[in-house]
């Protein structure tokens, strides 16, 4: 017997078949004997015509309003999935934000979730009812509804796995787990059965999509099992997948991952721009010239590269979000004076690509493989950077399938 | 300056231009200088289609989920209102039943209202702050939310008066107040300027649609002063009616009306199916054995008429809802024996016809002239039910139009 915490996407949850299935695939954890809460997320397009709702009333609107409005998706799921499970016998019952509490800070729209109380969940669990979860949302510091901003249902089911000390948080996604590299890019790519929190940061913070960051980094802090499994497996699907789990893959703590590979993944980032300053006087001052207003303006830099110079002047590169890189470009070339550069360069076609995983830290060679290999492909790497865990080059975009799949091969992450 | 609440149904903010309408609405009432609470219904075709979803999850399905379900749509409107004024350059902010508080027992899908906390919402009002309140919900005893059942918007409105001792309560409907009859029999009807509680009571209860009830109940008990007025009326209409108020009519302690008519007005009610039982045994608990298994079978008995009778037996005529009408007859069959009656009468034809007023209190010969009039018309009465401020007749449906004309004319209420 475990305690378990089930997650639901909005497609999952798109109408009242779909809920109705969602109902089989607690029931079966029931019947398995487990004690089951469930975090759903709005039916699918419901949070987009509430969002449009708002802007339509005011574009700038209130987010304590914005939350009031949007908040409702969740509710509505959540009662359903009530009344769908009481019709397969189960006893069950829906909680919204306000009600756990999940309490977060005042941070309207994006709020942070500061505790979850588990208790009253914990005591309908004993005692056998199913919890379900309005997701996405919480409760301000003054009594208001409060949203966690985009991925937030993933953050609340992790949130409320650690407030009720589960075993496992079962995020249910259109995908049937973290895959070594894109399926679609790489066809022999592998699922992964175990991937450790850091690695599964850093391939989500590089554009594997199957997790948000939030959640990822709220499971490492709280030592929260996550793990990843189709949501299209029919409820009376076989549940055999490796070691006592279903088929999917488990986020969790690396002592729990027995056989540490070196390279765990390889991920790409398409969402990615390259700025360049030619000529920047090398004086003590010049980074926060150039990064404080781009902070200011919300413009979120990633990879930075500065060398060393020898004529008193230096290169300095960096990426943006490709979203942001006009409006980085324009803001740069409005301070050409103040920062001092004799000129500005900039490409949006080109990718990042990573090597990730754990088994780094203690092997030496695994960057110099990366390098060696993508010369051998005639790949010239723009930009490198590199953590404990991950090495990361900026490349021209028309070579992203072929780094990948040279990356992938490369590490023998090809499936046999 | 005054205190007033505003209460808006579903067709008022049915999309974001009627809610920025019905933003303008409440400025006006803002720019006067008064304090504001607005009480708001669901965008309309919102509670339908959440009720849907209940029924299509699971037909019998639990009334504290459903509320959760169905509450979502007024929290998205008060949202959605709050940021229209904010649009406006108006203070405002949502309030969910929770919220508030405005606390009800623990009868989901039709609770009743125990209390409602007004203090925070009048130190908001008090500092310019207009509060907007999702209607037709609260929270129950033990935190869950809970809705009011059929009206439940009116009545929040009424509530949240009584909660925060407003001035009025000014309810926005689709016509521009309480007729001395329904216009489209009497074309010569007249709006009436003041109707005092007990009275619109009994019109609410005898089919003048304009409240709920419920809501009529509490104003009394709490002498919550309504206004019903229109919400088709521009925003800056001229706000001329009689004694300082716009048009429209005022629903009163009896103490505010100096010119009180004997009579206010004549409604009509056609939801009445008839019932008669011949020959019924006149013995002690007959009426029990007969009013004991209606009710159980939740069959509400209105009009009931026994005549003494002068062989041992009697007949017994009674009213019952149309809807409930073949329901009620098949129960007296099947309890033909236990009951003991010679023979079962019925007729879905009929309709109720009542005269109103506060007046016939002190006035001898109200029924009397009723009754001539319509014998004058060659109109049958079947059953006749007084009370101190009300003659009600049954009579054939065919009939409604020219008794109702009748009466409104006899009584003096024709518009000159």
């Amino acid at each position: 017997m475990a305690r378990i915490v089930m997650k639901f996407g909005g497609t999952s949850v798109a109408n009242i078949e779909r809920i109705q299935n969602v109902a089989r695939h607690v029931k079966r954890e029931v019947d398995a004997g487990h004690e089951v809460a469930v975090v759903v997320s709005a039916m699918s397009g419901v949070t987009n015509q509430l969002v449009a709702w708002c802007r339509e009333a005011m574009p700038s609107y209130d987010h304590r309003e914005y939350d009031a409005v949007v908040a409702s998706g969740e509710q509505v799921t959540s009662g359903l999935l009530a009344i769908a499970l009481h019709n397969l016998g189960i006893d069950a019952r829906s909680y919204q934000g306000w009600q756990i509490a999940l309490k977060t800070d005042s941070t309207h729209g994006s709020a942070r979730i500061a505790e979850v109380e588990g208790e009253q969940i914990v005591a309908g669990m004993k005692k056998g009812q199913v919890a379900v979860i309005a997701g996405f949302q919480g409760v301000s510091p003054d009594g208001r509804i409060s949203t966690l901003g985009r991925g937030g249902s993933d953050t609340s089911a992790v949130a409320v796995a650690a407030g009720v000390h589960a075993d496992r948080c079962d995020i249910y996604t259109d995908v049937d787990g973290v895959y070594t590299t894109d399926p679609r890019i790489v066809p022999k790519a592998r699922r992964l059965d175990r991937v450790a929190f850091e690695e599964m940061l850093e391939m989500a913070s590089l554009g594997a999509k199957v997790l948000q960051v939030r959640s990822v980094e709220l499971a490492m802090v709280h030592n929260v099992r996550v793990f990843v499994r189709s949501s299209f497996d029919a409820p009376d699907a076989p549940q055999v997948g490796v070691g006592n789990l279903p088929p999917g893959t488990l986020i969790c703590d690396e002592d729990e991952i027995v056989e540490q590979q070196v390279v765990t993944g390889i991920a790409y980032s398409k969402d990615e721009a390259q700025v360049t300053l030619r000529g920047v006087q090398d004086k003590p001052g010049v980074a926060a010239s150039l990064f404080g207003p781009l902070a200011e303006a919300n413009i979120n830099v990633d990879m930075i590269v500065q060398n060393i110079s020898d004529d008193g002047t230096t290169d300095l590169t960096f990426t943006v979000p490709v979203a942001d890189y006009d409006h980085a470009m324009a803001l740069l070339k409005s301070l050409e004076k103040k920062i001092g550069y004799t000129k500005l360069d900039g490409a949006k076609d080109v990718v990042k690509v990573s090597v990730v995983g754990i088994g780094m830290r203690s092997h030496a060679g695994v960057a110099a493989k990366a390098f060696a290999a993508l010369a051998e492909r005639g790949i010239n790497i723009r930009l490198i950077a590199t953590s404990e865990i991950k090495i990361s080059v900026l490349i021209d975009d028309a070579y992203t399938e072929l780094a990948v799949r040279t990356l992938h091969s490369v590490y023998g992450l090809d499936q046999v």
